[in-house]
């Protein structure tokens, strides 16, 4: 019975560390050719477009999970996402951030928040995240978050491949980027902890496991559109 | 057809303002009983663990409402509600207040927490107040939050009557009412904002009035159930 025993911490955290290392965005091959500088303009802004529609879904998926973190303890920490997003007034957070990484890659902030790039299947998958979080439990719904975990590795390398290989966005777009570098270890250490902590048998632990794939597959599934929406680089404007 | 235009926003009000007039729990004979000094120990310290089931809800059903704001200027806002309840660090914020009252008043802290002087019909009213928050069209939900316009009147009286009838209550208890009355107008000010904006029709407007009339109906239920379960004051330990 292979699914009977408790995984200890340390077996639990390298059960999530592969789920990384096997199926992290950042192996797709849109995500490589971006990285190797090998978009297109029009495909990059592509990029941005469509994942402009993931950003705007975080704090709504995060006040989801607010609602259902029974701890003030727990809440207090997590209320913090919603303000790295949304920010505390208006300029501020991470939304808007992300928008004026779209306006220095020249994508008008219109074009950004009337969501005319966002393509079906890229909907289809954000939406699902958000449900996702909606319907399971909450722990496992905190599981699904733990993406964090790998992001701050791939968010330093592609400031320097923004830089370097993209030098037609202007450099202020990049800030998003910047603050996610300490964000986003605070938030996986936080949504390490939930999940250690409540995923108490080891069924909980493959539910948790489960719920880091399946958000794996959002992400992945939101390049799989791009690549086929936009394989020669120059469908957008 | 007496429901086919508009209100103006001063009917609106209006309407909305009958509605506490009519129905904001001010008017139950329990609360009544309350305010003119006539409540036993037993009986005041039941509505105090009763009402902390209410209390510890609203961060909550806050939270469930954030998820469904589209703007983020909207859920800037909004989200200082959860703060004031959870507050930024232990020891601060709504919750904790209303422990310490309860604990001013000589129920332990514990008794609070394990919810097990909390009667079956307040769970249901306080749960069908979530429910309805969950449910309900968003501007809706917020219409249901408007009895913070008739909450900072009563507050303020409330406090004399605790300091001046009840003075076996320790004043530092007192804390979360006296944070309430510049909180209260606050929130009453932006949920009323709300939903004379987004109310635009006549249908959308009586929703918003018959949301009201049921969260008047939730305090109202809560009382109830204390009336029938603490009749001589002396059942809570």
């Amino acid at each position: 019975m292979s699914e009977s025993y408790l995984l200890s911490d340390e077996q639990f955290i390298s059960r999530l560390r592969q789920i990384g290392e096997n199926h992290y965005h950042d192996k797709h091959p849109y995500h490589i050719a971006m990285h190797e500088g090998k978009l297109s303009p029009a495909q990059l802004r592509a990029w941005i477009a469509n994942r402009f529609y993931y950003q705007k879904n975080i704090p709504i998926k995060d006040a989801i999970i607010l609602s259902k973190l029974p701890s003030r303890e727990d809440r207090r920490e997590w209320i913090q996402r919603i303000i790295d997003h949304d920010g505390r007034a208006n300029g501020e957070g991470g939304i808007e951030a992300w928008i004026r990484l779209g306006e220095a890659a020249d994508i008008p902030r219109d074009e950004m928040l009337d969501e005319r790039h966002v393509l079906p299947a890229v909907r289809f998958a954000v939406d699902a995240y958000v449900n996702f979080c909606r319907l399971e439990p909450w722990p496992i719904a905190v599981a699904s978050s733990l993406t964090e975990l790998f992001a701050p590795t791939l968010v330093s390398k592609r400031i320097g491949v923004f830089e370097q290989l993209y030098p037609w966005i202007r450099p202020e777009g990049l800030a998003y980027f910047q603050n996610r570098l300490h964000q986003a270890p605070r938030d996986a250490d936080h949504g390490l902890s939930i999940v250690l902590r409540e995923c108490r048998d080891r069924s909980d632990q493959e539910q948790a496991i489960s719920a880091l794939r399946f958000k794996c597959n959002v992400l992945w599934a939101l390049l799989d559109a791009l690549s086929l929406a936009y394989p020669d680089g120059d469908n957008l404007r």
